[in-house]
């Protein structure tokens, strides 16, 4: 990849649409804009201000493709830092296929994955956290997780570390500053305020690591299994949670949305419905618990929504089954379904048993509904939106790359904290800071290989 | 449809993408942006200069939606000719959803489809036909496709008929005149000129009624049905075709195209192949013709390709079933396939026996292949590309619309030609002039209803 190249790419959404928008940025992105463009009143864009913007029409060699505005910021007052055009045509896929065409035959590069953000973050436009959550902003799909990604966007876990950061960066100067007077053994690094510090950066990477699970998944939705023999009313019961959201569902149009799992939010939160149809092929799964795939879902789960249907299972039955759901740490909610077709005093007496089984024990909550006429499926909702916690304030982990140096920086620090204990040698203590601050670094990216940047911007989306 | 409102929607296409933008138009749209903005080095949207950009934040109520550039156009100097503004966001489709809510919640509502093109038709910034234009070059597809449209955006008809319209205007004003002197019988309209000018607008009637098959062909896709027993390599040769534009039709990547059926751009211009699927259920239909649905499909078809396996069909029942489909006025291409399985004397002999049967005389042109090795398809292709002459440099009409109005302007316009040569009076003469106006000013929009504004605008995406 050539970094001094112009690159082009189409940055809006494929398909058909009013509008579809094609950017160029690099050194040459205004002369190889200007080749194919006539703007309506003779103005050159070369001769443009930064932020201003063009009518005119956009030419293939000789033949006219479309009437565009063409933006012109430039370097370093744009996203990338370097100077950058941007071209909104009529959003004809055949157009913005041409546009892109012609501004490669003129010179300027297909952009790789990434590679605005990937120069934005050389360009020290922004760090290389921020630039990982541009892509977590792109895919966020409900508000937690557009909440986390702008907190990061923000420079949120930046800030968290880069002070303290900092500070221990002046420690292992002056740690390196002893080395130079070993044969005196002078100590210019404090070591009580040196392992105060020490233990603050051990607690900021407890919260940090232990906000992951949460953040992680709020990224990727919360996972919910829904499982329960067959005809229990699961599919119901799925149709009934999403029905009341279809609004909401209908009206975001994603495109991913389509071949993924279904995805409920609730209170701003998603949630990621598991497929468990493989239990309905065999008879009894649940109380066996025997099928493979289905225990790998259920471990994964981190809420399990136990559908029983009174009529057809006996408390028994129910009790063990949900025993045998307990080592999968998830929250388990127990469903009795069909209520509308059991009389109040079975219902009643149904509870009791699982009371006597000491089922209460076992469960987070149980809520008898009726799938099919849509009753208290709300309140089986609320029980949802309890278990996460995500706008306290505090900065989230949700990407698996920090959560990895966040916890190689954990194990350097405790060896620093084990150092001091032990009053080791300022070489060696040196040695395990700089690892530290090695591992902090490549978060914010002070400290990148090729490696770590290629890994981070394969994912993103061409044209971003 | 309140016309002073102002208006937002999403222009570019839904789903995530680097980028997306959300436009506004109307006499608040600064305004009502503004509540929501904070550029980053304190300026106001409302003191911008039209077409400048600012960067900020967007949010709603307290909440920082994401990081945007805002665009502003300033009444006249915009699309609608109202203020308009631009909101280029990252294109997550719950910043998407809550950039427009935001909007609304502030005033603004959603624009009805095409709404920004009919504001821009009201306001003078286009004629009806270049406002349809959009709509048409938005849907393009192909190069023939794209060129008819840009034709029109560029005024192509509206200039052909223009001036044929006002120099018809002129004879109907003296025409008008003679009737304040009936009395009199003066004719101020010389009836040699009239004639001279009533035959050159039925010509270029006549031209533009004709181009309008080629036009609409070109817009939808030329209809191809490829027919043939079960088992002669249908499904091969279309593989075979679409393969080797595979690069193409991967790289468009139209959200539309997915439901349709197979589409395959030769030389600039779109195909669509006909489902004939249900050719495979029954044995011997082609022969029997019987199945009406088949029937109906081939009607439609532009181009039949009647494909055979020269081993499993005699050159009888081949030439019986090519005379079977004479009364469909397509073009037929004979289609010997599995060259690669069968002697060449075997199928020189073949092409003898259907040269005595007279089958030369009934297609276009017989070609032999084997689809499976994609052997020869490349040359079938070549018959393809002269079916359909399309940049000659004259309008051609696409839209049923304007072929409706020319239908009736060339029926008024007979009624004068008709008129003059029986010597009718003034007065009747000048109705049908009148009504000639009448309809050819429909197709620009100098007159216009209701009704035929909503029916334009329907059509049109959200957004446009």
């Amino acid at each position: 990849m050539n970094l001094n190249d112009t690159i082009v790419a189409l940055s809006t959404a494929p398909g058909a649409a009013a509008i579809a928008s094609v950017r160029l940025s690099g050194e040459n992105a205004i002369g190889i804009t200007e080749q194919a463009f006539r703007s309506r009143f003779g103005k050159l864009l070369s001769e443009q201000k930064t932020h201003s913007i063009l009518l005119g029409d956009f030419y293939q060699k000789n033949t006219l493709l479309d009437e565009v505005l063409v933006s012109v910021f430039k370097n370093p007052n744009s996203y990338t830092g370097e100077d950058v055009v941007e071209i909104s045509c009529h959003g004809s896929v055949f157009i913005q296929q041409k546009i892109v065409q012609t501004l490669q035959d003129l010179g300027a590069r297909l952009a790789e994955p990434g590679e605005f953000t990937l120069r934005a973050f050389l360009n020290k436009k922004m760090d290389l956290a921020q630039a990982e959550a541009v892509s977590d902003l792109i895919a966020s799909e409900s508000e937690a997780a557009h909440h986390i990604a702008v907190q990061h966007l923000r420079g949120g876990i930046s800030s968290s570390l880069g002070e303290l950061r900092d500070q221990l960066l002046k420690f292992a100067s002056l740690i390196e500053l002893e080395l130079d007077f070993s044969e005196e053994d002078v100590a210019f690094a404090d070591r009580v305020q040196l392992n105060e510090l020490v233990q603050k950066i051990k607690n900021t990477l407890k919260n940090l690591l232990d906000s992951f699970a949460t953040g992680n998944a709020i990224k990727n939705g919360i996972p919910v299994a829904l499982v329960g023999k067959p005809n229990a009313g699961k599919s119901s019961l799925l149709n009934a949670l999403l029905d009341e959201d279809k609004a909401i569902v209908s009206e975001i149009e994603g495109t991913t949305r389509d071949s993924i799992e279904d995805t409920l939010t609730i209170g701003g939160i998603q949630y990621r419905f598991i497929d468990t149809a493989g239990l309905r092929q065999t008879d009894d799964v649940v109380e066996a618990i025997g099928v493979q795939r289905t225990k790998e879902k259920m471990e994964n789960a981190s809420i399990i929504l136990y559908v029983v249907d009174p009529q057809h299972q006996t408390p028994t039955a129910t009790a063990e089954a949900l025993k045998s759901m307990q080592p999968n740490n998830a929250t388990l909610l127990l469903v009795l379904n069909k209520k509308d077709l059991i009389k109040e005093s079975a219902l009643h007496s149904y509870l009791k048993e699982l009371d006597v089984l000491g089922v209460d024990a076992l469960v987070f909550a149980i809520e008898t509904i009726s799938a099919h006429n849509k009753e208290d499926v709300e309140r089986l909702k609320t029980h949802f939106s309890g278990q996460v916690q995500w706008n306290t304030g505090n900065a989230l982990i949700s990407n698996q790359r920090h959560w990895g140096a966040l916890q190689a920086a954990m194990q350097s620090i405790n060896e620093v904290a084990q150092g001091i204990q032990e009053n080791r040698s300022s070489d060696l203590l040196a040695i395990d800071i700089r690892q530290t601050l090695h591992e902090l670094g490549t978060i914010t990216g002070e400290v990148t290989t090729d490696d770590i940047l290629g890994n981070i911007f394969a994912n993103f989306c061409i044209g971003k």
